[in-house]
């Protein structure tokens, strides 16, 4: 059984905040814990807040086109980005909300390595194994509605063969390659609770088979010419 | 908290079967859970097994474009599909595996009706009120790795807005409008087990303000023209 459960009661992140400290004054963690974060703090604690003018209506775009490094497509207010690091999201990611008036919150440099930061923290400070997801909230091509996703991952496989090489008829079956990852980020949205949400979740009792030394980068991002939909 | 486990001991479903009444047989189900429910299995119940030559290579290219609306993009042996219904996905949805030698699953014709036969079966035999969501495994644009989503739903809503109109800073925010169905598909993939899995998932907890009635095509699907990818 798969349990998923917020960090209750967690302080507002600044600059320089130590997330794994945070989380373990405020819950009780297990070996094999998966923690799965959200961006916004990741964002917070690394300094990742930018000055933004508020009355100025280009202010924004400006920031989002500095961040992008392809406009896929346009329309309105919306850019569909790929940002440095290879995702494709609306606005390269950057956002206004749930950050103080005049400032937008950017992306991580590299949420892999802030996952593998907060992990190692864990670690040093508790001697548990545990995973770490930072995760964001994308779009879906065709599909109305957001889901979270992950945007870094230490301590546990991004993508899994799920389906072994035979079916139950003995069928020779054609890899499955499921990005465990994005189920997991989105598994803990639905624990986030209402409103602003608690910006950490725990997944509990994850197959322990699927922690492993990964990333998203390695394993998840398309590089540009590698799909089909640019 | 959210609880996600399997239902265990499901025997194979043939044309015909009423899936209800199996759950009912192999698991204890209670108020306000959510059933994830394999595409393949209500394929099966519902006849969707179509005869096809295995010696034929174009056998499968010729069916997979029968039930093709439109043809988004075309690699080697992929095709992007747009389906009847309004999906977007690899090959129209037809898949040889985990059916007989010789045949091929096609999507139900309606899977929104189909999880509200479900749902409408549970409630008729035992009272209880509890959400259906049938799920299959989709590709994610830009991204490595499938996960599964909702292609019909019954009794939950499909999209919700889950951060009110005010944030945390007192600033005004957009709605951000969740796909809680994908995002409980994916949870439920999680926790069907090794191998071929096990194709019923119960999901437990799940806000009860999100119970309402809903479907996939109504909430979810974008149609041809409304969004920038085709």
């Amino acid at each position: 059984m798969i349990s998923v459960f917020p960090v209750e009661g967690l302080p507002e992140v600044d600059a320089g905040d130590e997330i794994a400290e945070l989380v373990l004054q405020a819950a009780g963690l297990e070996e094999g814990d998966v923690l799965v974060i959200t961006q916004k703090i990741v964002s917070k604690a690394e300094g990742r807040l930018v000055p933004i003018d508020p009355d100025d209506p280009q202010a924004r775009r400006r920031l989002v086109l500095s961040e992008t490094v392809r406009a896929l497509r346009q329309r309105d207010e919306l850019i569909i980005s790929e940002t440095r690091h290879g995702f494709v999201c609306a606005n390269a990611g950057v956002d206004l909300s749930n950050v103080s008036r005049g400032y937008a919150a950017l992306l991580p440099v590299d949420p892999d390595r802030s996952a593998r930061h907060i992990r190692d923290a864990v670690r040093a400070r508790t001697g548990l194994e545990v995973a770490v997801i930072i995760s964001d909230t994308f779009g879906r091509a065709w599909r109305h509605g957001l889901t979270d996703v992950a945007i870094g991952c230490a301590g546990i496989a991004a993508v899994v063969d799920l389906r072994g090489t035979v079916d139950a008829t003995g069928r020779e079956l054609a890899a499955t390659e499921v990005c465990i990852v994005d189920e997991i980020a989105a598994a803990a949205e639905l624990a986030k609770g209402k409103s602003t949400g608690n910006p950490v979740v725990i997944v509990r009792g994850i197959d322990r088979r699927w922690f492993r030394e990964s990333s998203v980068k390695a394993e998840v991002i398309r590089p540009y010419g590698g799909d089909l939909f640019r």
